[in-house]
């Protein structure tokens, strides 16, 4: 097991060994597992962020990391075209963590929570060797939760907001390229992923899969395809960004098209639609579905971009 | 805010500021949050165990931190009298964490699944600098949840199992002293708490109130003495532990009564109960709630025993 997606799996394998719980309609494999417990199915997911692993401290305030590690686990009950509920935070503090850091940290999750719909309702308070978040986000779906299967031959495939951004804010931190003009767009939305509650609100009407960009749009769109066992290509014309975003990647050297398929960590949702008057109307037409299982990325000529990075590395 | 319980306190007002979630039916500061979403209502716990503060890994085997992890979360559902219907576990491992480690670590944690009927049912993830492991369980209670509420004036106290048997395994396992004679019964009880999902299925029957042991028996009853606005009288010489238990503290110089009292993380069900027929059938009774709204250990002769541990600094 050389790598997350192989550990998945294989935990997948090994969680099914044991008996199916009372009520779940779903297991691990999507973006959040779905308990079938009154009327609406109720879908739960977990999201962790880690000191020196998915943040430093000096690049997100405590509130704005207290909101993000909020936004990033609902953006997965979102996913499933569901409305968010509720939370439960793991916090693990590191020693010396200063009180009104922690006081910062806490109205971020708050404020988040209350913005999001996951409202607080039960944690635990750890000490640890660095700063940790562990959040539970529960949602209630409409009568079905939107899965990653459901992708049909000839659906049009949908991005909301704006691609790579996330990524190419945490390059520009990385650099240390505050100066560019651009750079606190990209900055911001690494730093406060959007809240996709009234996108999430309106896909069951028109969706037929969906996944939250959290590790990268090609990568998340292979997801959607392996599930659905289809096979998609996208319009690199066609991808949504913000304004300034090629010309701040050439800053630093980056590629644009690579960050906007392969950055992660945009929090947008990805999703598939048949109908296309309503999925116009909240999100941006990217692709379209095929049989043929491989991803494919097309240049303004139509013809096929050799991609080289991690994004494909678990699709083939 | 200078320890957990004050942060506790704080947390719970500041996430009550927001608006309740939709359905919730109690908050932060019971054993668990309950939902009302369907017909039962749901409760939902998260628990946290980190290297080098909950566990050391020479301590335990991979294995048994897992099934640790899944038991100690449970317990906490097992205390509302519901039954465990799923789980979610957030993984963070240390760098090179061996493959081996992490297969017997998810065998523990989902054979402990399912003997607690928690199943897995999603999780996450992530590298971090030491091993970390967030576990959310839900369960299903009957008509209603069992809080620390309902304790009312004349109701007998009851542990199952043994108290301070955990507390002394870890300090024997802290000591090096492996060789006494009933050495490996305590380590046993640290390592694989028991599952007291029997009980639980029953408490509705005749309980008034409950929490399970982590914290330490006398803190715990604190909290229901508080939740429920009553005191509590112990009888030292009820309590109940394993065999060998005041020898093998005598060894290590331990005080039995403090262990048994304020030892922690026995993960037994502590409650309240009027009905002691049945009661008494499933657990020890070990005292009597009263008016007055203060804790007090009796010896054999009915002296009010002086303390002076931690398990007393936050109940006055």
């Amino acid at each position: 097991m050389h790598d997350e997606f192989e550990k998945i799996a294989w935990l997948k394998a090994r969680f099914e060994l044991g008996d199916p719980p009372d009520g779940s309609v779903l297991g691990i494999g999507d973006d959040a597992a779905v308990f079938d417990f009154g009327e609406r199915p109720t879908v739960v997911t977990v999201d962790t962020h880690v000191e020196g692993i998915h943040f430093r401290r000096d690049w997100l305030s405590p509130s704005e990391l207290g909101a993000r590690a909020m936004i990033a686990a609902v953006s997965d009950v979102y996913a499933m075209a569901a409305q968010a509920v509720g939370s439960v935070v793991a916090l693990t503090l590191p020693p010396k963590y200063p009180e009104a850091d922690f006081r910062s940290l806490i109205d971020g999750l708050a404020d988040a929570a209350r913005a999001t719909g996951a409202a607080v309702i039960g944690g635990n308070l750890s000490g640890g060797p660095v700063l940790s978040i562990t959040t539970t986000a529960f949602g209630h779906s409409a009568e079905r939760a939107l899965t990653r299967r459901g992708a049909r031959v000839g659906d049009r495939i949908y991005a909301t907001g704006a691609l790579g951004a996330s990524a190419l804010g945490f390059r520009l931190l990385e650099a240390g390229r505050l100066d560019l003009e651009h750079a606190k767009s990209f900055i911001d939305r690494w730093r406060r992923p959007p809240i996709r509650a009234e996108v999430a609100g309106r896909l069951s009407d028109f969706a037929t899969a969906a996944i939250d960009v959290s590790d990268a749009c090609l990568q998340d769109l292979g997801h959607i395809c392996r599930a659905s066992e289809v096979g998609a290509t996208l319009d690199a014309q066609a991808l949504p960004t913000l304004l300034g975003f090629a010309e701040t990647c050439a800053a630093i050297g980056a590629d644009p098209l690579e960050l906007a398929l392969t950055g992660g960590e945009d929090y947008e949702i990805l999703f598939t639609a048949a109908e296309v008057t309503k999925a116009d109307a909240v999100a941006t037409q990217i692709g379209v579905i095929t049989a043929d299982p491989i991803l494919r990325v097309l240049d303004a000529d139509g013809c096929a971009i050799p991609l080289r990075s991690d994004g494909f590395r678990h699709f083939s």
